[in-house]
């Protein structure tokens, strides 16, 4: 953890213009590397083009299945932001920049199901999350 | 309150494969169960096909709206998914796990006309909304 | 801050129907109302009509494409809700009523393009968005 700001950086490189990551082993050491034994952790996604989201991590195709729902509710059609990415922009606001989640004994506290998945709308690029302990 | 996971555990029981249902009251017993004078409550849905929002609780006709928009914005198309419940993901998904709302004097703080949805897409089912205190 | 509700409320008047507003300047200063040095901040929109989000503020363009993309998604199409702002409703629930953001030394820990933005649906009001501490 750096002192001054309080938070661990958690690197994720995406390879894909879209790409959705299943970042639960990462958050999980960050969780191990704050000494968070109970309370809640706040991940914050420090980029205008990518998001956070929970979901079923056991079968992949649910996250091609939320990245296609996507693609479609925001299709690449013309915008006016001049760098063409807007529809990055929209999809990343759906889905929100931060989550809040519970942390019991040490470990993330999720149902059976869930895990937690970084969301690339602009990639591919090196993007980071932060993690901060809420107690 | 269970002492080793330091939550309150909600039960939700829905009749009807999407259900917009308002639990207001039994947050207010849940801040009441954890003892939470001041701060804020984090409330949890550990469900991969159901999800928690806030919005108008006076008139039921906004949460048939808020379920009809959503059931237009990801219909029931073909997904890769085999169990065949991916819209139910995607919804969640665009609504959101969790929560995180203020109290103030033992008492959820919210708006005037707002209330708490627990928002099931893949019902019925019996659920659980888990809600941790934040101070 | 109002010491009964823990709470500083940042007053936002919306001048349209449908408006976007940087509100980062605004939730700064409540920072430092509130004298939050390290942890995090909960900002709160108690409508029902309104959301809170974050996004790229430097071109005012990304702002008009969010909102011309959350209008295409729901548009102004007939609904139950006999006041007319179902829509209003829905586009609020897309967004979220909250965010909880890191602050580090005193100010908002925000990735580099990263700014706040209050979005109206069912202007022009004078509104709020209330802030607490999470430390």
């Amino acid at each position: 953890m750096n002192p001054r700001t309080g938070r661990v950086e958690l690197p994720v490189y995406t390879r894909a213009k879209q790409e959705i990551l299943d970042i639960t082993d990462l958050v999980g050491e960050a969780i191990s590397a704050l000494g968070l034994a109970e309370g809640a952790i706040l991940l914050f996604c420090p980029h205008t083009t990518a998001a956070l989201t929970v979901n079923e991590t056991a079968d992949p195709d649910v996250r091609a299945d939320v990245g296609a729902a996507l693609a479609r509710l925001v299709p690449e059609t013309p915008f006016r932001h001049a760098e063409g990415n807007s529809p990055a922009h929209v999809r990343s606001a759906l889905l929100g920049p931060s989550l809040v989640l519970p942390v019991a004994e040490g470990k993330l506290a999720l149902g059976a199901w869930q895990g937690i998945y970084f969301c690339e709308f602009d990639g591919p690029r090196a993007r980071q999350v932060w993690a901060f302990p809420l107690r």
